[in-house]
């Protein structure tokens, strides 16, 4: 338990993970809320462990049966066992949340982080869609539940590449959102561009939002091809955002990567510090203090 | 103000940046045309930063506005209102075109500047499209004026970025003169050997730039699927083109992603040497060798 | 002989490798066995190498008569010839199997390797296609014991090609298997608000799994066309969707190129120091230190 | 001269280039020959730079030719305009074949060299045309020819830029085989199961290699949509392969950029070498010879 404590207090204070740092939301006092929330939000133990596989067991249940649904043929068939299946992961998940909002002691903070409201939008669609039948399929963002279950899988490492991967893209932001800004910049005019040449109503460019999505169409090398330029100027300049968008792509991938190579390629700053004069990230392998000149003691590498 | 001047000069010299050397159009007398100078061309006073925010608003609306029209079931019920709302936007630009004009000490200098002719055009289309209806949409050219807006948001150090973005280009943009060569070379062979096997007045493949467009959009990856292969010849070479455009799309991302890594991992190798021992590679900030802890000479940075 | 084992030994220990570790189902006895052991297992004598050379033609001529055969042009006229030949390779990789069995020591670690089991596939379909005729063209299956052949071509460098590439994705394979599930989770959510947004029973969106094929060919833009948005709210969210897959598709560029930088670059840094004058860093191969002369203590390798 | 000879004999040792080691034809006695040799084959005169300007402009200008030409409407209007156009152009290129193979010493090395090869299938087609009129657009490879004129923009430093691309290209070719390989076997059985599934006679996936190019479509992510599965299984096994083929994409990238950061990380070997022991490949920081402790003297960095 304190283990747990520990390491999800220290990966929080890393950076801002979904992962769900359980003490915030306060330990009940001992007595079935405590059992309960052992249960629910820890890993370690063997009941925590059950829990844990049969929600992940239960998602994916739920969101296959909702897809297997939405297929005519097996609806015609097998609607009404399907329909019941449903609302039986629809009550256990809505036992689930109830469960969880009364073993913690600080209910509205639980209520409010990211993965509360997941939870209560995974049981909101059901309910909803009584009233509104297409919302019906939207029961599958209990998805999104999964994401909280990376968790379980080895924890601390997966933690570790997550937060990499995060450090990767939010080193990057500022070059990604010009980037991007670009990208819309260039897109809209080529739309708009597009809707002068080929457009007009009753064209396939009927209007300049059209336009714009065939532009997107066109620089992202999608191409579904539904709506296409008929004239020879319409093509040329197509045939420009086509070889734009293929050779931009370079420009993302070598923001990313090269932001990778980098936190792998940098040494670790070390916390190695000066005895005397406490100047701090030392080289692992110095003998004498770079700033003072004194002899340091042996460091200990991890 | 002086802070402003020494940084954008900094910015300028360092690179060709579309940023905006407001200096370079001559700073006014003092009167009302340094009042409005320093509202339109100058970011820190509050009422340049009201300024500035105010014409993102007021470009973002605009080309909204415009592309809203263009739909039509929108144009038919509030068509008059968008119109008006067009020419009250191009009149509030063309007093602000006016009035940058005017404030500018070397009023021909700021006209043909980058941003000068691009104000210039963004207020064009909307008059022209009085004689020709069809320059209408042009109207969304305004949204290139965005560019000069990257200043806004936090100046430094997003022109920092840029400027590796574009240093990455830069320096490599020999390399890709010659990827873009062989690829039209590549393309237009491409299309001709189509066009033989494939082509002919009444088939798809109607013309040679026809067929140059469809491999374009075959290297590309895009295929809209427009115009297709049907021989099997023809299939075999699309295939074989596919398969090419699809691997030397490796090639420019290779070019700016190695060039970026460069650009971050290189430029801080420092060559002082401990002059005792002659252990090398010391840090710049180091006193003390991290070797034999002699005292060191002063280092000068470059 | 003691090469070849030698090398494929040392392979073998370095990486789970498809390549064929022969020694492990055990040499026979001297005799029949023993020669055409030598023939079909080994690739250093002449008749090895002839049989290795044989065998690729003969899975690539049989391969191309499937293939061929499939074309009803040529069936209708080749079809009997094509037929007989195919009849030919069969009985010529039944006997190979059989050759292999009964050469080898330990038959059932043959038969249950990897290779083992390709080879069996690769002569099933065709007695199978006897019963049930539609399985006839899963001979191709063939295709896959030239994997087997990559041993001929140059052997060690290839497999050390091979192993670094195999080494970068294991090495990157949690980050993987994380970029794979977000996608999933994406992919499915997509797909779900498409259904909701466009679909229903009688359109193009007839059910999630549908919708969720929709999504892939979006996200991963290759853009079939076969289905495609039809409102403006859909292609807005298709919109957003090509450009989330253009992006996100530098992520594991980035994971698979910083990590092949890396596995070049790292594994060389030597650790050793010239007892006299402390200069780190020096070559494992240098006698004498490069920076005072002083001559060096044995170094030894790891 | 002797500098273009000095250059290009430099180029040329250091890599196989397409470009063009005009001394290896042989400079012919003075004379008429040699002025016409030094006008075609060197470009550090003034008529040798007229020349060459020239020859790009009409390639330019006669595949322009050609490919208005391919267009119906223009045909029919300009139709004897251009055909007129293109025999001056061939007729040109003609009388520079026999001026290039009359003003060499050794005729036959000229012909069977790279661009003479190039250049005599450039003046082909369109004596060909007149027996077989489908050939004419074959005009077009005259393009080919411009490969020649790299080396007239700033010769050096394009061919190093160049030989940098090839030897990225060269120094993975055998990783670059690999992955193509896997790729082709993945193709090819991709293909065969969605024809085991799809097709059969009568359907879009009418043939094995038909389907083939379907899965090379899908692969790629081009998705031209012309042939498209329709069943539920073939649907998922199409969206697994679009999601493999968008994966792999980082392969040939990675591939590619590592190699490419590795050429311009890697510090240039020098040629420096001990004069007591001749051990070669000395640090240009060097002060003692590594091998044999030698004091070393001075090296002059370029």
């Amino acid at each position: 338990m304190n283990q747990r404590t520990a390491s999800s207090g220290n990966a929080s204070s890393r950076q801002q993970q979904p992962a769900e740092p359980a003490v915030y939301f306060g330990r009940p006092a001992p007595g079935w809320r405590e059992r309960l929330f052992t249960i629910i939000f820890e890993a370690d133990t063997v009941p925590g462990r059950v829990f844990d596989f049969s929600l992940i067991a239960a998602i994916l249940l739920s969101v296959t049966v909702v897809m297997l649904d939405s297929i005519e043929g097996i609806h015609l068939r097998y609607g009404r066992l399907l329909n019941g299946l449903e609302w039986v992961f629809t009550i256990v998940f809505t036992l689930e949340y109830i469960g969880r909002l009364s073993c913690v002691r600080h209910p509205m903070r639980y209520a409010t982080s990211f993965f509360g409201i997941i939870d209560l939008l995974s049981i909101v669609p059901a309910y909803a869609a009584l009233a509104m039948p297409e919302l019906h399929a939207l029961i599958d963002f209990r998805l999104l539940r999964l994401l909280r279950m990376f968790r379980l899988l080895k924890l601390t490492s997966y933690i570790e590449e997550y937060s990499m991967l995060g450090n990767a893209l939010i080193a990057s932001r500022r070059k990604i959102f010009i980037f991007l800004s670009v990208v819309a910049i260039l897109v809209i005019l080529n739309g708009t561009l597009m809707y002068v040449i080929e457009g007009g109503p009753g064209t396939a460019f009927s209007s300049i939002p059209t336009a714009v999505y065939f532009a997107i169409t066109a620089v992202t090398t999608v191409g579904f091809g539904d709506i296409t330029p008929k004239t020879d100027l319409g093509r040329a300049l197509t045939s420009l955002s086509m070889l734009i968008g293929w050779s931009i792509l370079a420009v993302p991938t070598g923001i990313i990567t090269s932001e990778m190579t980098l936190q792998k390629v940098q040494p670790k700053p070390t916390t190695r510090t000066c005895p005397e004069c406490l100047a701090s990230g030392l080289d692992a392998d110095a003998i004498y203090c770079k700033s003072c000149g004194t002899r340091l003691p042996e460091y200990e590498h991890d």
